[in-house]
């Protein structure tokens, strides 16, 4: 049986409008291709991606870090609560095949360094700079297509 | 914005065809009503409700122990490694809005508790007996009726 | 390397004074034996085994739901705060080698589940009634027998 | 009541002799201090800081990724095993009132990050360069002088 890949995008929960637009251009690619976006089901980057995703049909999971479903942001088809706080951070990566790195904070850059201790790539679009194991490139085209390579 | 319901069913791994049946009933019951089913994504229970919903056009979750999504039965549309073995049990928990128990062994039974704990309903089919909290009903459609009381 | 058995032991955070002092009893003897012993580290059932593990010059460990180790009961002399909630119930099963289960609720009996599913010995002093697997005593020194058994 | 203050010190299970030194002369000095020494539990780093803590009569306590409580270093005082994997970062951080990372890969910077992002205080000792927010300093006993200020 063949499984759609899951992509996790991660970034933090407040954003500018342009780093905002461009979570939701990568969320519309992975839309289009049937993946699942993973995300922290929260505002900022992880809103912007999953509205994309949705835009395009796609479907988008998010793992957060309270006990409530209705705190995900609408874009979020499967909210899932965990209670666990910063402990979601590791289970957004393990529910990711591959993750993208938009901008982001402290609890982006724990998910950057648990995705590369657990040996799931990590691709980088404007954010953490000059962390040996991040594939950085310069749009969510280039993102998508190192995406295609991984898991095949 | 209104979420649909998310419905967990818990239950051992392995179970007779009677079980099995049992829990395919009731996930088709719940795939019916267009409610989110939750569970373990294994087999057995997992797995006969997991198909019933979906054969009924539902969506799947699946909160996996181990570290692979290819670890879960072939009806879980959303399968979601975590790594955290019996860790996962709480997040089955967290991520339902209330929960209907099937059969079961130790496992279950921590789901049980850990729902009665937190002040989710559960519902019990053939399951653990007598214990206080748990809402007994004969049959799926019995089930239904009560979760369907919930959360209005 | 020998190390002592860590026994852990579960029961409601509000308990009644004859429950307290049994727990207190059962914590005194293991303490006298140079066990260490781990818990929840709040009140009832935990503090009086505390307290006994404590003035017997015993180790107490006391594994907290909440974020604060100034929550842990007095007694408790390595308070470790994780901020799971429930999930920290898991967590002193996992600690333990061998638990034991006085009185309790719904927590105790996700305790009580846990440890069976993951195959820890399971001592039970006035606890949950009739589920097997369960090894049922009648007082603190018939408990102690039991441990000293176990993991030679 | 007070309590000791709780050090977590994080860095590689393994690394040079001269960093597995470093890590003992910080040990020691925390031991001295009255103060407990929480870490991960393994070799390297880990090793270095519970050795030292343990040389100098302190309180040493490992939180382990497996199963196993022997899988701990023997200057580890109180072994805990979680059966989490990585998920175990977040709680070494959960249980310090303050960090100390050493050198260090990616599971150091993802309790780096997660520190930082639940607002305790990171001392940097030739560790992960230029993260904002980590007090970096030179040598151990610069460490205990900042530890000494937080949480007066």
């Amino acid at each position: 049986m063949e499984r759609p890949k899951h992509v996790g995008v991660i970034g933090a929960g407040e954003c500018s409008n342009t780093t905002y637009q461009l979570s939701r251009d990568l969320g519309f690619e992975i839309g289009k291709k049937g993946w699942i976006l993973v995300c922290g089901g929260l505002g900022g980057v992880m809103e912007g991606a999953a509205r994309g995703c949705a835009e395009a049909g796609g479907m988008t999971v998010g793992i957060l870090p309270g006990l409530e479903k209705h705190s995900a942001n609408p874009y979020v088809k499967i909210p899932l609560p965990t209670g666990l706080g910063e402990g979601r951070n590791l289970l957004v990566v393990r529910a990711s095949d591959v993750l993208v790195s938009i901008a982001g904070g402290y609890g982006t850059l724990s998910e950057i360094a648990l995705s590369l201790k657990t040996n799931k790539p990590v691709i980088g679009l404007e954010t953490w700079e000059n962390i040996q194991g991040i594939q950085y490139v310069s749009d969510p085209r280039e993102a998508i297509q190192l995406i295609e390579e991984y898991g095949r």
